[in-house]
């Protein structure tokens, strides 16, 4: 018998604003860092910030290897927002190999598995951390759909009214699904997110290694409004990347038949860490619970961190604007985004 | 020749959330701390992060002893919106030690040095600490007033209009100004301040080593309207300091001859460490321009800090609360508004 894909059994994603019932993350692994004698600090400095932050609006779950739950569970231990669930894994970005939550009609959840190949094979060994997915649906006690291609959630945003926001980029990828033509992907992604229009947009920002993940350059505000962040410099490679996708964006009609309304954030200043240019992003924020976690860069970037506030704060105005150092994770390649994974409310 | 007071040269306090040029702070001092052993994680998790928070949206500058300013530049140096200043220092409560900035109606700036003697003498040495004020006058080159009595920024709120919120248990202890009777301090406040009518509550937090600080209590939110902290529990000693300080503000008339509007906020659960009540308070929070940094204290305080973040951001619908772990400086006694201090908007 062949089992039903989420559109013929009226699940959908919704949207990243809709209420949460929790946020999970991954607890870093120091062996899987790029650089591992920054774990500590970057434990302390990041991923124990962060857990704090979105506890003030909402639960959290971490993700931890069992050698690390008591460590974990001490540091966070005085916050009842808090908690922890053991499942082992490989590295800590569970945007990208978390589950993609769906709910139905009557508020019930499920959860599409993934396949997950760690950004086309780059980092090895991923074994573990393709089969988190399944074991955070299973602790939840809700539904699994299995998707047969590979996909990380930070290449896609649902406008929650079966539109979705991506990139040729990454989802056109050969080291993702070569198999696959495009007409195939579009058609999959239809089925296990049961949305009816992909908005495409080309390249992601120059110098990251998801291929051009969506979570760096834009995304949702509501139905039929998005954010993007924009390049002003022609001398930097972003620049032409931010014309092309502005111009799709401006020729874009979503699932409901209207023309996007497009909010522009300035891109932070240019910057590198041994050679390699670093993805700055206020894209990369996260909704949270009554709230926006956004990361913000300092230094040179002063400027645009405020000018990112303030049109955040403008777009949000119910929403209480939560800055965290963006800077402590960023030589690792993500951020807030990339490091959380919503699971709204509903039931199970 | 008497020289004028600032009543009678036309100077008055403003209001905390009256623009600001820049917030003064002052790094740490590990010989003057109540648990030494935790100098290196104060400076970082509380010092670092409270100039970084604030510089989110205002110039910030860190008074520190010669010994520590390359350690702080180079901390800091990455925020364009942080400087240091060398000024000697025993203790780092600069809300308390530092000068009270005044304006006059042609926007020009002065400062008040007060005398300071550590809290009633609690802490020796503070000979340092006392001389700070007039150095950070002279560094800005702003005109200065020296007031004969001892007096601390933490323990006076002004609405900018003509009235003051201070306690007896403060203001008239016999540590502070033995000599003066409560009609002359009463009239020195007045002189130096340029405000018209006093509002006295009566003691501050249980536990508060300043002798009930109003700043751990209440504060203006505008004028006409005063923020507490209050205690609902009959078993807890703030319950009857609540009661009465309440009384007094429903009974109280502004300058201006207005009845108060009184917004309250629950204080967070009982705490201690070493058998010391923590002096938390929600109302330690400090006005920068366009925010409020929030001390916020997790655990058992989660729900409380949900309510106090819930009330500020319907009381100050244009400001963004940026929360900060309270926790983090607590067992030292004091927190965000006690460890600033603000110099308003104007001309030198």
């Amino acid at each position: 018998m062949k089992r039903m894909n989420p559109t013929e059994s009226n699940y959908f994603m919704p949207a990243e604003w809709a209420k949460h019932e929790r946020t999970y993350m991954s607890w870093p692994v120091q062996s899987s860092m790029c650089y591992p004698e920054s774990y500590a600090e970057v434990c302390e400095e990041y991923y124990a910030e962060l857990a704090a932050a979105i506890a003030e609006f909402e639960p959290v779950t971490i993700i931890v290897n069992a050698a690390d739950e008591s460590k974990v569970s001490e540091r966070l231990g005085h916050l009842s927002n808090v908690s922890t669930l053991v499942i082992e894994h490989n590295d800590a970005w569970l945007r990208d190999n978390g589950p993609t939550f769906l709910l139905n009609d009557e508020g019930n959840l499920a959860g599409v598995n993934w396949r997950f190949n760690a950004w086309g094979g780059k980092y090895s060994p991923w074994d573990l951390d393709d089969a988190v997915a399944p074991q955070i649906l299973k602790a939840a006690g809700v539904k699994q759909f299995d998707a047969p291609i590979v996909m990380e959630g930070g290449s896609i945003h649902s406008d929650g009214e079966g539109t979705l926001l991506t990139t040729e980029e990454c989802l056109l990828n050969t080291n993702r699904n070569p198999e696959l033509s495009r007409e195939q992907i579009e058609q999959y992604v239809k089925q296990y997110l049961n949305v009816q229009q992909i908005v495409w947009l080309n390249h992601g920002l120059s110098g990251d290694e998801t291929d051009g993940h969506v979570d760096n350059i834009a995304c949702f505000a509501a139905p039929g409004k998005v954010i993007i962040q924009v390049c002003n410099d022609p001398a930097d490679e972003n620049y032409a990347i931010t014309q092309e996708n502005l111009e799709r964006l401006r020729q874009a009609v979503d699932a409901k038949g209207r023309k996007l309304e497009i909010i522009q954030i300035e891109q932070p200043p240019k910057a590198y860490y041994e050679d390699q240019r670093l993805t700055l992003s206020y894209l990369n924020f996260y909704f949270v619970n009554g709230g926006i976690i956004l990361p913000i860069f300092g230094g040179e970037a002063e400027e645009t961190d405020r000018a990112a506030i303030e049109v955040l704060s403008r777009t949000f105005p119910n929403h209480r604007i939560r800055t965290i150092n963006g800077m402590a994770i960023i030589r690792e390649g993500g951020n807030v985004h990339c490091t959380t994974q919503q699971m709204p409310a509903g039931r199970k």
